[in-house]
C-alpha cells in the first residue's frame, strides 16, 4: 500500500549487491575472499551523496530487528561515477553476515564543488566561504562527533573565514583527503537512508577454492573379478595429492542392491560377477549409513578419511537419495515410497524409460517429515565421522524446499558443511538449487566448447545476479559425461579442457581416467563411456608415460600460487583475440595485485596464432610501459607492451598460455 | 535468516509480473485495458505444474493479511513453454488492485503425458489407467469440489476403468478441453504455492491514452502589448478539440513576479512591456492558488474549464513548486526558503548559473511538514475547482519521497488524479519518479531520432521492468525543446516526428506552434526558441494554409479508432526493414484483433524505399494467406502476403504509412 506517512530522507538506495531476489535468499561469500558490495545511491536535484556499507554477524533468532548485529564494521563506498557506488569488503569467519548500505546527502562535498564552479566563473564567493565555515561549525555541534574531530572542524571553519589568506589557499585547505575523511566521519546521520539488512552466507576455504578428484575405490587395487577396497584405494591417495587436488570424491560407498542389478554397459541382465551400480543403494547389509562389505567396514572408511587427511586431501561423499529394492527402508518404511495400484512400489523412470533397479523416495508422502528427518540424519551420521563435503546426486528430482530445509538444518551444527549440486537440468532449477543453499554447482561447462559459447557462459557466471550466489564447479568429465570434444580431440583436447576448467572457475573437478585420456564412448553419438566404471571394475595403469598427471599437477600448483586471483570470479574478464580458435580471459584480485592471463587454443587439431586485445586498464596495467608476461607452465617470460600482442599455440606442445602479468 | 521450518509445497514461483522492485512499489495498469500477468513457475523432477492468477480490490489499511481482498477473481495462466506462464487480465475500476500468482502440481496432466509416452512405446498401461482412475475418484472426495464436478470426476474414473472400451478411446476421454478445465477447477489447493500479494495502481482513461496540447493562454487573442486572457483563449478550444486532442495543458496561470523579471529571449533586464515567465510564480496579487489578473479571475478559469469540457477537452495545470521573490510565501513563510549568511534568500541556480527571479523551496527546512502540507493543499485547491491533471515542473529537483507522499495523499481523495513528471534527468531518477507514483512521464523521445536510437528506446519502454510502471508521454516539442531535427528538417521533419510521437506511445503531446512548423532557434546549436513564448506574447495565424492541423487531426482520429491497440505498450514490436531510414513498428491488442503497422521515413530530405520483414507470427497473421494493409492516412488498401513487402515513402507527400492489417 502506498505510504501516507511522510518520509523526509532524501537519499534513495537501489540495486544493492550482493543480494538474491531482493533478499529472499542469502548471497554467498567466502571467509578471507574480498566480496564486492555495490548499490545505486542518489538524491533529487544536484545534491551530492555519500554511501557506506556496514556489516556484522547477525543473531540467529527473533524479529528482524532483534537479529541485527550488535556491532557493525563500516567502510565508505567509492563513487566511480553516475549513481553507482561500490567497494570490496572481506568477510571473516564462517556463518551468516548481515550488511546494510547507508546513504546520506553530502552537503560539504556539494558545497565544495559549487564553490569551485563559482570561483572558476570569477564570481565573488565570500558568502559561500561563510556558508562552508558555518557548515563546519554546525557539524562540530553534533552530539556523535568525537572531541578530536570537533577541534578539526572548528579549525577548518576558522581557516575558511580567514580573510588574510587568499581564497585559493582556503579552498585547498578544504579539499584535502584528510578533510574528506573528516567530513565522511562526522556526517549527520539522522536523515541517512538505510537499505537492508541483507544476509550473506560466508563459507570456509574449500567452498570457494577446490580441485576435486572422483574415484571408484573398488577399482583401485582390483584384480577382477575381485574388487579393490577402501584400504587398497587409500594407497592411491598420495598420487592424487601429488596432482594437487584438494578433494577426493567417492561415488556411493554403501551396500549395492542385487534385485534388477544392471550388468556391464548398463545391460538389463547382470551376471554373477557384475558388481552393480553404486547408485543402486541398499541391501540386506544396510543402507545409506552402511559401508559396502566388499569395500570394507566403517572402520576402514575412518581409516580412509585419516589417510586422506594425512595426504592433505578432504573426502567428499556422494549423497544419492534413492534406494535399491533391497534397501532396508523398503521393508521398514514402505510408506516412504509411492505405490502402484497392484501394491508394488513404483520404480524410477522417465516414461517410457524404466529403471527397475531404483526406487525413488516420495518426499511428499504422508510421513514426509519422518523421511525428511531420516535423510537429514544420514548426513549428520557421516558428519559425525568427519565428513563435511557432500556431492548431491540429482538434487533437482527432490523438492527444492527439502534442500533449503536440510542444508539449513545441517549448517546449524556444521556451518562448514559443503554441498555440491549435481543437477544437469533447466537453468532456472539449477539456479534455484544454489539459491536455497547449495555451496557449489555442476554447470553446463562440459557443453560449452566454442569461443562464443565459453565467452557468453563465463560472462554470465561472473556477473550478477549469478555471481552473487551461484558457485560453479567446472568438471572436465564425469562417469556419465564423455563429451564429443574429448572423443574426437584426443590428448590435445584433454589438455585444453583441463586448463579451461582449472583456470575458468575457482573450483573444478575431474573423474579418474581423464589423466589417461580415456575417450571411447559406449556407442557413436553417446556421452556414456564404454565399459563404464558405474557397472564394472576399472583397474588402471597410472604409471603410463603419456599420463597427463604432471600437467595436472602443474596447473593445480599454478592455481594455488595465484589462489587469490583464481578465487575471485567477479573479476573474470574475457579479452578479444582476432582468431576464433584462441580464447583469452583474465583472473585477477580486485586490486590487481595478482593478474593471470589465460590464452587457450580451442583447436586440438592444429596450431593457431593471433593478436590479443587485452583490456589493460581493467587490469591496472599502463599501456605505455612494457610489462612482463611470465608463462607459468613453460616458465618463460615475454616482454609485452600495450593491449596487442602476438600469440602462437601448438596443441602438440602447449595447449595454452597461463601468463602471470607483472610490472618489470 | 534461512528458514528451519519445513515447507512442503513443491512449486516455486519467481519473476512475477507486473511488479516493481519485487513489490516495493505499485505497478501500473488502466481500467479496461488488458494487463499482462506472468511468472516463472516450476517444481522439481519432471512434475507438471499449473498456475493461475487471482486478483481483487485490497482493503486500504491494516496488516498485509487484513488488506487482502475479500473476494478474488481467478484465471488460469497459459503455459507457452519452458517454465514461463502468462495471461492477460483486464482491471476494472480506478484504485488499487491486488494480485497473487498461485501454482500447484498438476498430477493429472503429468499422468496423462506419461501415459501417452508409455503407450507410444508399446508398454502395458492397465495399471497406469487405474492410477488415473483413482486419481479422479480421489479428487471427487475433496471437500471444495462442487457436486456437479464430483459426478464428472466419478464418470471419468469409470470410463478409464472401462475394460470393454479400447485404451485409445479411454485416453481420448481424458484428453478433452472439458476435462482439462474440470481438473484445473478441482485441483487440490492445499499444497498450492502463493506468490504475492502484489499491488497494481489502476488509473482511469486519460492516464493510459491521451493527446496533449500545450498553450499559453496569454498569447491567444493577444494584441501586443496587450495580452490575451482566459476568456479569449477559450475561443481557441474548439480548434484544439477539432485536432483530436484530449488534454489542453496550460503553463502556470498564477501572478508573475516583477523582481528580476526576465526580458525577451531570457535577457536579464525586462522592459515595462515584458510579460515575464509564467514559471516565476507569485506577486502581491497572490501565489499558487491565485490567477494572474492579466489572465482574468478564478471565475474566468472556471469558465475556461467548463468551455474545455464542452469541447470535449480536459484542462491540465502546471504544478511548479517555486516562487518569485514577490510570492506571498516569501513574507508569510521565510522559513520555507534557504537563506544565505547575509540573511538574503538563496535564489535558484546550478553554479555558476544564477536564476535570481526564482527562489527554490527548501523541502528539508525545519517546518518541512508545514511546507509539504501547503504544497498538497495547492493541489487540493485546484482539484476542488475540477482540475484532475497536473503537469509537474522539474519534480526531480524536489525530494522523491515528497512526491510519493503527496501523490498518495491526493489519491486518497481523488484516485483519478493524473500527474505528469517533467523530469529531463538521469534515467534512474526519471524511473524512480514513476515508481513513487507519477502517472505519466516525459521521456528522452525528443532526442531519439535515428532508427537505432528509436528501436532501442521503444524496445526498452515496452519491456519489463519499465513497462510495468513507466508510462511514456512522447512530446514532439516543448517551450524549452526545439530539437535540431526540427530546425533542419523543415515541415517533413515535423510530420514524421508527429507520427512517431502519436503512434509510438499511448500518450503524446505537442506545444502550440508545432502545427505551423515554427523552428527558429534563439542561437545556432541551441534548443531554445527565438522569441520564446516563455517571455513574450506569441499571437499566431492559425488559418495558415500550410498548417499541419489537418494531418494532426487525422493522426489523432486514427489513434482513437485503434485505441485498444495504441493503448497497449507491452505489445509494441519493432520490425526489420532493409533501409536504415525506414523505421517500422506495430501496435496491437493482445489477441491481435486490432493490428496497426507503422512505417516512418526518418529522412525528411528525400524519398526512401525498402523491403519490410514483418514478424507476422507475433501479429497472428498467416504467412501463406494474403492480407489487407489499409493505409489509414491515405485511405488506400494494399494486398500483402508474407513478411516481405516493398514500401516507398516520399516525405513531400507522405511521411509514413499507418497501416491497419486485417484478414481479407
Amino acid at each position: 500500500m502506498a505510504t501516507v506517512r511522510p518520509d523526509y530522507r532524501s537519499v534513495i538506495i537501489e540495486n544493492c549487491r550482493p543480494t538474491v531476489d531482493a533478499g529472499a535468499f542469502d548471497a554467498k561469500a567466502c571467509a578471507g575472499v574480498p566480496m564486492r558490495v555495490s548499490a545505486d545511491v542518489f538524491a533529487h536535484g544536484h545534491d551530492h551523496v555519500v554511501a557506506w556499507v556496514r556489516w556484522g554477524t547477525p543473531r540467529l533468532h527473533g524479529t528482524p530487528a532483534q537479529t541485527l548485529p550488535r556491532s557493525w564494521r563500516e567502510q565508505m563506498l567509492d563513487h566511480p561515477g553516475g549513481d553507482h557506488f561500490t567497494t570490496w569488503i572481506t568477510p571473516t569467519g564462517v556463518g551468516h553476515l548481515a550488511f546494510e548500505i547507508v546513504g546520506a546527502v553530502d552537503d560539504f562535498g556539494g558545497w565544495l564543488v559549487d564553490l569551485k564552479a563559482r570561483l572558476a566563473a570569477g564570481q565573488d564567493v565570500t558568502l559561500e566561504l561563510e556558508v562552508g565555515a558555518s557548515l563546519c561549525s554546525d557539524r562540530a555541534q553534533l552530539p556523535h562527533v568525537a572531541a578530536r574531530d570537533r577541534a578539526s572542524l572548528r579549525s577548518l571553519a576558522f581557516q575558511l573565514r580567514h580573510d588574510n589568506v587568499p581564497v585559493s589557499r582556503r579552498i585547498e585547505a578544504a579539499s584535502t583527503t584528510r578533510v574528506r575523511r573528516l567530513m565522511d566521519r562526522t556526517l549527520d546521520r539522522n536523515n541517512a537512508t538505510v537499505a537492508g539488512p541483507f544476509l550473506v552466507w560466508v563459507d570456509g576455504d574449500l567452498a570457494g577454492f577446490s580441485a576435486w578428484y572422483e574415484m571408484f575405490p573398488r577399482s583401485e587395487g582390483a584384480k577382477p573379478p575381485r574388487g579393490g577396497t577402501l584400504r587398497t584405494a587409500a594407497r592411491r591417495l598420495p598420487d592424487i595429492a601429488a596432482m594437487g587436488f584438494d578433494v577426493v570424491y567417492l561415488p556411493p560407498i554403501h551396500p549395492i542392491g542385487s534385485t534388477h542389478r544392471k550388468g556391464a554397459n548398463n545391460t538389463e541382465e547382470a551376471t554373477r560377477d557384475d558388481v552393480g551400480s553404486p547408485w543402486a543403494i541398499g541391501s540386506a547389509a544396510g543402507g545409506h549409513t552402511a559401508v559396502d562389505p566388499n569395500l570394507g567396514s566403517l572402520a576402514d572408511f575412518d581409516g580412509f578419511v585419516v589417510a586422506a587427511r594425512a595426504a592433505g586431501l578432504t573426502v567428499a561423499l556422494d549423497f544419492a537419495l534413492q534406494c535399491s529394492p533391497d534397501h532396508p527402508w523398503v521393508l521398514e518404511h514402505p510408506e516412504w515410497f509411492a505405490h502402484r495400484p497392484d501394491g508394488s512400489i513404483r520404480y524410477a523412470g522417465n516414461p517410457p524409460k524404466k529403471y527397475q533397479d531404483i526406487y525413488p523416495l516420495d518426499f511428499t508422502c504422508r510421513d514426509k517429515q519422518g523421511l525428511w528427518n531420516a535423510a537429514r540424519d544420514v548426513v549428520l551420521f557421516w558428519c559425525d565421522r568427519g565428513v563435511r563435503i557432500f556431492r548431491v546426486d540429482n538434487p533437482h528430482t527432490k523438492p527444492l524446499r527439502f534442500w533449503e530445509w536440510l542444508i539449513a538444518q545441517i549448517r546449524r551444527r556444521h556451518p562448514d558443511a559443503i554441498f555440491l549440486a549435481e543437477a544437469f537440468t533447466r537453468p532456472i532449477v539449477m539456479q534455484h538449487l544454489a539459491k536455497v543453499g547449495f555451496t557449489q554447482s555442476y554447470t553446463y561447462f562440459t557443453w560449452r566448447n566454442s569461443k562464443a559459447e565459453l565467452a557468453e557462459y563465463f560472462g554470465q557466471l561472473a556477473t550478477p545476479p549469478s555471481v552473487d550466489y551461484f558457485r560453479p564447479n567446472f568438471w572436465t568429465n564425469t562417469p556419465d559425461i564423455l563429451h564429443a570434444t574429448l572423443q574426437q580431440g584426443g590428448p590435445a583436447a584433454f589438455r585444453l579442457r583441463l586448463v579451461l576448467a582449472a583456470l575458468g572457475a575457482a573450483s573444478w573437478g575431474m573423474y579418474s581416467g581423464y589423466e589417461l585420456c580415456e575417450n571411447t564412448p559406449v556407442a557413436p553419438g553417446s556421452e556414456e563411456y564404454l565399459h563404464s566404471e558405474k557397472y564394472e571394475l576399472r583397474p588402471r595403469d597410472w604409471s603410463r608415460p603419456d599420463s597427463l598427471a604432471p600437467l595436472i599437477g602443474r596447473v593445480n600448483e599454478i592455481r594455488r600460487r595465484h589462489r587469490a586471483a583464481v578465487s575471485q570470479l567477479a573479476t573474470l574478464r574475457v579479452h578479444h583475440v582476432d582468431n576464433d580458435a584462441l580464447f583469452c580471459f583474465s583472473r585477477s584480485q580486485p586490486d590487481n595485485s595478482d593478474v593471470l592471463l589465460v590464452i587457450v587454443n580451442l583447436n586440438p587439431h592444429g596450431a593457431e596464432s593471433g593478436t590479443t586485445w587485452i583490456d589493460l586498464a581493467a587490469l591496472g596495467i599502463d599501456t605505455d610501459i612494457a610489462f612482463e608476461a611470465h608463462d607459468e607452465v613453460t616458465d618463460t617470460t615475454y616482454i609485452w607492451q600495450g593491449p596487442c600482442n602476438f600469440v602462437h599455440l601448438d596443441p602438440t606442445h602447449q595447449p595454452a598460455h597461463i601468463l602471470h602479468l607483472r610490472k618489470r
